[in-house]
């Protein structure tokens, strides 16, 4: 596994290279769904050198990811779950505050998870036997705050919302910050620039984090409660299981 | 105007030396008019700092300030408009997303501004005679894009709550930013990553932006297309104006 996981870090640094080296093209940018819905030739180019590089290392495994409908479900065998480019409208407009993600399953048990912020070169690593590192600095478990020091991470229509009665939660807070990726936004839980993270989210999305925060204290579940199925987009929370009950008195 | 320029950008550098040499020592936290309005000691104290040394340098010249109720009028001779810590709820929740702003009016006319990102180390400065800058990298004027390709900052609840239809504009984009500090969120407009920033807020939190805005092709008024008073808190937007007239058909 120490393998592995070495393997892993030397490979989400490549892709980063090479977003950043491919990012100041011009883009070709498509909607999926709908307008909003954005995926770029460089999502779709960073996914396959992730699969390639992956099936020559390990031709085994099998894969779940995000573009092009690869789904190999998580119960089954080694299984790599990759997010190229998560935040591509940020990356799109902003080029920055995206992330690519990987993390890695066997049998459904989560081995590792990595979010490497590319604009900021911080990869965030670590999970299961691993601790969690940013770059070089070890991230620690989380430690209680009061709630009135708080702030939450959410998506923004379920904050305006108030789907479930997270805007609720937050009145109890300093307030909410909408930052438009799920890694970083979990990335910054987990360094306790938030408290916690809601969104409507898919597999992709969550998968490193939930295997990193588990190591650190933290826990990621549908909003009532329940494990994600890392087969479908979810409503999902990620936060410092001690305060889970607390947050849970304000949800619906 | 030269020499005070360059005064000032030593002078915000070094309010950002002393807030990161004193903000891993335990901050002394007070709330103002709510448990959510914050201010620390290290606010009131690099606000003393830059006073100080603004009032050594420039004995006749008059403050206009975020703490202890500094408020000479902006149209009253030569004018400094401090906000020392700008985001101090990210200041104290994050350690980051905070800046030290300063801005120089003489006679109610803007001579300069400057944002300093203290955590990042970007001083974004310039406005008036002088051109603006993100450290060593001059920043180009506002280049159109299409709405449906760009982001929006807002103020979390009156983006909420749709307020003067900002959430229907909103909807024409790719969505909404939350990031909790006005001075970086409209330094975020001048580098491209959000199209127009909203909020609700006091002239310190402005001053500085407006100035360097207008030389990049922005302005800074009132939901309603006026000028700001620099006296109250006001609900503000800081849009291209090339694009002003396109974003008031979604505004109510």
């Amino acid at each position: 596994m120490e393998n592995k996981f070495t393997f892993a870090k030397a490979l989400i640094h490549a892709a980063g290279d090479f977003i950043k080296d491919n990012m100041v093209q011009d883009l070709q940018i498509e909607e999926k769904t709908r307008f909003d819905d954005l995926v770029t030739n460089l999502d779709k180019a960073t996914q396959e050198l992730l699969i390639t590089r992956i099936k020559q290392a390990y031709p085994n495994d099998n894969i779940m990811a995000e573009e092009n409908n690869i789904h190999h479900p998580i119960s089954d065998g080694n299984v790599w779950v990759l997010d190229p480019i998560d935040g591509t409208v940020n990356f799109v407009v902003q080029g920055a505050n995206f992330a690519v993600m990987i993390a890695y399953y066997e049998n459904g048990k989560g081995q590792f998870g990595l979010i490497y912020d590319v604009a900021n070169d911080i990869m965030y690593s670590g999970g299961g036997q691993f601790d969690v590192y940013a770059n070089d600095k070890r991230l620690t478990s989380y430690q209680d705050v009061a709630l009135k020091r708080t702030l939450i991470g959410c998506n923004a229509s379920m904050f305006s919302c108030n789907y479930c009665g997270i805007r609720d939660l937050v009145d109890q807070t300093l307030g909410v910050r909408v930052y438009g990726g799920a890694g970083l936004s979990m990335a910054y839980v987990m360094t306790g620039r938030l408290l916690a993270y809601f969104s409507y989210i898919q597999p992709w999305d969550y998968a490193a984090a939930k295997i990193m925060g588990e190591k650190l204290g933290y826990v990621l579940l549908t909003l009532d409660g329940k494990e994600p199925d890392f087969a479908t987009r979810q409503k999902v929370m990620f936060v410092p299981k001690q305060k889970l009950s607390t947050i849970q008195t304000y949800l619906d």
